[in-house]
């Protein structure tokens, strides 16, 4: 009788079935465990680490690894050896290696050392842009036009990142309008493509739709990439919701580097290794060798003196011990 | 040029406008931290301070929260102190108090002790099943079926629990169809709802959807709950998953205990902070004070001498610092 009563109530089919249909069979992982990760670390590893981490990094099957930023070593002293470590690593025929070039002195020097792609930065809060760079968005977006200039002629790709996506430390929410803005300016710029960054991590599956939903009436999603920080644990079901825009690029960062275990609020990036399991685990291909990833991940935890940030990476260790 | 290239590409409107309106507007959250995060801590607290931690979280706007476990204090020294943790609580009107009794003796013990509601704990996997009862699967449904007819003649709720719904220990993968025969066995008994436990934390939104998809063909999406292990980080993407299709209660344990965060492969229950942050994200109700709920986890996790594994409960600390 009672099943009776339970059967009659049965829902109607849940609408995951169209869900799925519009994710990626494929996603492309941008590593940037190496300078988003390592620049936001306490400890400063000398450049003979680093280029022993991008080099096994190479040998994962990843096809994107930022490697470093050229930036003033007096604001940045993580990066400061960004020459030595771009020139020293093995570069893998078919893997982009880019580096972060906020200016025209940084971008010159990137293409010194060997720079084939570059990235640029800007922030969709005027209240962000003006803490950090001392001007407006738009004033921010010129500055970044020498680079632009400077790339076309060398034939160098360029990635536009955009921070404070859904979320600012000073504005608190930041409207999806203002993202479209900067994603439009520096799509017209030229950037081949945008990354779509909760820096503070404060995002969830609701931001998010609501900002991928404007962005991508403006934007082709095939040239939009999302970067998630997992300060209030929401990197991953963020990264699916962007999944189930049919966005397929996603930044990640080797065992979360960027958060520090021992500091409260610990606000790593996504680590590379939770949402390759997780993509793996949707039947979505990364070309990625976990196993091997969670290596690495161990190798450079281990060089940092800390635990993993990757909980797949403690639990893969743990079975195999 | 390049943008008119870029507008001709330009996505058909993204699914994501169907999605939200199959998810539920209201979630109703079960506390299991005093149960089954407890009972899987290594340090054993007095039952002073389960209960001072019980009548904090009645103080939170939760209103279930699974109490204690009627087990034999040889098998989980943890619960050994079950009768004076039950009697000792406040127990607020509108709050539901249920406590796991594995057995008619249990379930005895737990009326006895003024227990109102109950909850009995099936698996999917043979394997488990054996290993940790030493039957099959339908031996072990069939033991319940005393305390299922002395909870309908006491006019006693039992929840049901099925673990291992994606993954087990012994077996690997586990099939849908396993899971569906013990969820409907369990609603023929009469449970008034059903947990559906990833009990080893190796499900991803894949498994999750191939699992739902078919338990929801023949149990009433109102009448099931999930359970997630944050072992391989996948808790909140299972989670918010299971509310696309409609799942509208969720277990979830305060500041995610039953993870020993010193231990490799750290497997606790999804931690309630990070849960009710995702879903008011969301927009979706729960009737619970964020603030009040990151208090309560920052006492219980002082109590156990460790961090807190919510990382919202983290970052919301520091940002009070």
């Amino acid at each position: 009788m009672l099943r009776a009563i339970q059967k009659s109530v049965r829902p109607a089919l849940a609408r995951s079935y169209t869900t799925k249909l519009a994710q990626p069979t494929a996603v492309r992982i941008v590593e940037v465990g190496p300078r988003d990760g390592l620049q936001n670390e306490p400890t400063i590893l000398p450049a003979a680490t680093k280029i022993e981490l991008i080099n096994a990094l190479s040998e994962t099957g990843l096809r994107t690894i930022e490697v470093t930023s050229f930036v003033s070593a007096k604001w940045v002293p993580q990066m400061g050896d960004n020459s030595e470590v771009l020139r020293g690593i093995n570069k893998v025929p078919g893997i982009s290696y880019p580096v972060l070039t906020p200016n025209l002195k940084g971008f010159e020097a990137a293409i010194a050392a060997g720079a084939e792609e570059v990235a640029v930065f800007g922030a969709a809060s005027e209240s962000f842009t003006k803490k950090n760079v001392n001007c407006s968005i738009e004033e921010s977006l010129a500055r970044f036009q020498d680079v632009m200039d400077a790339a076309k002629k060398a034939q160098v790709k360029v990635r536009g990142y955009v921070s404070t996506v859904v979320g600012c430390p000073y504005e608190g929410k930041i409207k999806p309008s203002a993202v479209v803005r900067v994603v439009d300016k520096l799509l017209e710029m030229g950037c081949y493509e945008i990354s779509l960054g909760d820096t503070i991590g404060v995002g969830t599956p609701g931001s998010f739709t609501e900002m991928l939903r404007e962005v991508t009436r403006i934007a082709p999603v095939n040239m939009l990439a999302v970067h998630c920080h997992d300060t209030y644990g929401q990197a991953l079901p963020n990264i699916l919701t962007s999944l189930d825009f049919g966005i397929a690029v996603v930044d990640a960062s080797i065992s979360g580097l960027g958060g520090c275990p021992y500091a409260r609020g610990a606000s790593g990036n996504a680590a590379t290794e939770d949402v390759v399991y997780m993509l793996h685990g949707l039947g979505i291909e990364t070309g990625i060798d976990l196993p091997r990833l969670v290596n690495v991940g161990k190798f450079i935890s281990e060089k940092l003196g800390r635990q993993s940030e990757s909980k797949v990476n403690r639990a893969m260790r743990k079975t195999k011990c």
